[in-house]
C-alpha cells in the first residue's frame, strides 16, 4: 500500500519506509531502564505491569503541524514532550506514572534519524519521569501522530480530581505558567531567543513528583495547566462548584516573559494567565495548611452566588479576552 | 489556528469545528455503560479504574486511507472495529479487558454526522465486549487517526505470552481467517459483495472471552491474528525457538472465501494462512488437553533442527509468497 521499497542490498535504511515496522520498534524500545512495576515489557500483545490498588490512565495526542513543527522542535524534543505531557496528568491526580505506551503514525519517507531521535527523546523523558516505555504501534500516516497513554499508581492515596475545592480555600500552582506561550509567540515571529522560553515550547518543565507531594499534604483538587490556567481553573471551578479569584499581583514575571512582552508589545500577565503547554500544577489546599515547597498561593475559592456561575474572576472581576485553547480553532 | 468558525447564532453545528472539543468529547462519553472497575471515568486528568493484581495494557492506532477508507466503511463501523481490534490484544494474552482510552484525530471540517456515528460505535462494539470507555483527547490533524489503548485484567491467571510454544504441543485457532483479507479483494475491485466477506472487513468478530477460555484450558503461548495466520505464528516460533507446523486440510474453506477466491482468480489457502485483520485468536496446547468449545487444531509445534531457524512451514514445506502486512510497505 505504500511506495516505500527496501533500500538496495548494502544499504543502510534511510527512511522509516526502508527500516519497516518491527525494527522501528525494536529500536524505540531498545536499552529501556528497568522499572520494578513491569512484568512483561514490549514485544507480546500487551505489556504485564505489577500493581497494587488502583490505577490512573489517560491519553494525549500530539499531531505535527498542530502541536509541534518539524522546523521549531528537534525530533529529540518532540519525544520528550510526548512523555512530559502525558505524565503531567498523572501528576495533577496525585499519582505517581508507572508506564506508557505509544501510538506511532508517520509518512513512510520521514527520516529514519527523524525517528530514532525521536526514540531518543522517548526514551530519556521517560527515565527521567521513572516510568517505562510499556509497548507501541507504528504504522503508516500523511502527518506524523503521537498518542502516548500512560499508567500511573496511587500508592495507597485517593485520587485528587477536580471537583473538590471549597469556598475559604487557597488556591496555589507548582511550575511554571507563560513560557511555553512566549516560546510560541517568539518562534511565531521568526526568532529564537530567548533561548529560555523558546526551550520551553519545545519541552515542557513538568515538576515530576510535586502531584504526589500536594496529594500528600492535602491538596483537595488538582488540575494540570495545559490549556491556559483560566481556563483548566475554570473546570475546577465548574466541576466543584464555585468560584475561583485569581490574584494578579502574586505572579512576579520572569525576565524572560517581560522580554517577550515588550518585545512582541504584549501584556506579560495575559502570557502568564491564559497560556498553556507549561503543564504547571494547580490545586487548592484548606487555608490553614502550609504549603509544600515550591508551590505558591496564586488565589482564593470563593462561594457560589446564589443564581450564579461557577466561574474564574482575576483581582474579583471577569477577565477580558481568551481564556485557553480549544483544538479545533473555538476559544473557549 | 483553524479556519473552523462557529456556526451562526441559532444554528445547530455541522463540523467538529463547529461543534468544537470539548462538546465532542461530551458526546463520545455519553450514556457510557457502568463497569464495575471505574472509580472515576471521563472528564478528569485520568480516569480511575480499581484492580486486583496485575494490569495489561495495549495501543492500537487506526489511519484513514491506511487501516480503513471512509467510501469502505461506515463511520459507526470504523468505530466498533477501533475497540474490537485492541481488545483482541488483552484476548491474546489470557486476559480479560476493562476500560479503554481513545485518541482521536481529524480535520475540523469532518462532518458533525461522522464524529457522532464513530462515537456511537465506539459505545457499542465497548458495551458488547465489556469495557469502559474512560477518557480521550480530542485534537484537529489532516487525517482521521484513531488511538485506542485498552486495560485489562488476568484474574489471577497468569499472563499468556509468545514464548511458550513446546515442542509436540497441537496448534489451534478460534475465530475467522481470510474473511477480512477476502473483504479488501471485493471492495478493492469495486463490488459489495459478498456482504459477509465486506462486513469482516468494517468490523472483525473478535471471539471475546476465549481468550481466557484458552488460558484457563492450558494455553502456554497465545497471539491474535492481525497481519495473517503465517506472519503470527512466526512471532510465537521466534519467540519460542520452535518450528511450527500447518496442516493445510485443516482448513474448511466457508463458502463467501470460496466464492471470492473463484471470482478474482486467486487461491482461497492464501487468504486463509496471509489474511489479516479477522483477529482470530491462535494457541499452543499439550497434545492430550481437551481443546475448548470453538477452537479448531490447524498444527503442530516441533523442535528446532539443530542449526534450523525457528519458522513456520505449511505442510511440511516453506510457504512461497508473502506472509504477512508490515505498515510501512515492506512485505515480511
Amino acid at each position: 500500500m505504500s511506495s516505500a521499497r527496501p533500500p538496495a542490498p548494502g544499504a543502510a535504511p534511510q527512511t522509516l519506509g526502508e527500516l519497516g515496522e518491527f525494527a522501528l520498534i525494536a529500536e524505540i524500545t531498545r536499552g529501556l531502564p528497568a522499572v520494578d512495576e513491569v512484568l512483561l515489557g514490549p514485544g507480546d500483545d500487551a505489556a504485564v505491569l505489577a500493581v497494587d490498588g488502583p490505577v490512573l490512565t489517560t491519553v494525549d495526542v500530539l499531531v505535527e503541524g498542530v502541536h509541534f513543527r518539524r522546523d521549531w522542535s528537534e525530533p529529540y524534543d518532540v519525544g520528550r514532550k510526548a512523555i512530559a505531557v502525558n505524565v503531567a496528568d498523572i501528576e495533577a491526580m496525585g499519582g505517581r506514572a508507572v508506564g506508557v505506551v505509544v501510538g506511532f503514525s508517520a509518512p513512510a519517507d520521514t527520516p529514519l534519524r527523524w525517528a530514532l531521535e525521536f526514540a531518543r527523546g522517548l526514551r530519556d523523558e521517560a527515565t527521567t519521569a521513572g516510568v517505562a516505555l510499556l509497548g507501541g504501534d507504528v504504522t503508516r500516516a500523511r502527518d506524523i501522530t503521537v498518542s502516548v497513554t500512560v499508567i500511573g499508581v496511587l500508592d495507597g492515596r485517593p485520587p485528587v480530581r477536580r471537583d473538590g475545592a471549597r469556598p475559604g480555600q487557597l488556591v496555589a500552582i507548582c511550575g511554571r505558567l507563560g513560557w511555553a506561550a512566549a516560546g510560541v509567540a517568539v518562534l511565531g515571529r521568526g526568532f529564537r531567543s530567548p533561548r529560555a522560553v523558546v526551550e520551553a515550547q519545545r519541552v515542557p518543565q513538568v515538576p515530576y513528583g510535586q502531584g504526589a507531594v500536594a496529594a500528600g499534604a492535602g491538596a483537595s483538587a488538582m488540575i494540570d495547566v495545559s490549556d491556559g490556567l483560566l481556563g483548566d481553573l475554570g473546570h475546577v471551578a465548574r466541576a466543584s462548584g464555585v468560584v475561583i479569584d485569581v490574584d494578579s499581583s502574586r505572579f512576579a514575571v520572569p525576565d524572560p516573559l517581560q522580554a517577550v512582552a515588550a518585545a512582541t508589545g504584549s501584556d506579560p500577565l495575559r502570557l502568564i494567565l491564559t497560556g498553556g503547554e507549561d503543564h504547571a500544577l494547580a490545586a487548592t489546599f484548606d487555608s490553614d495548611r502550609t504549603l509544600p515547597d515550591g508551590w505558591q498561593v496564586i488565589g482564593t475559592v470563593r462561594e457560589l452566588p446564589a443564581g450564579g456561575d461557577p466561574v474564574v474572576l482575576v483581582d474579583g472581576a471577569t477577565w477580558e479576552g481568551e481564556t485557553g485553547f480549544d483544538h479545533f480553532g473555538r476559544r473557549s
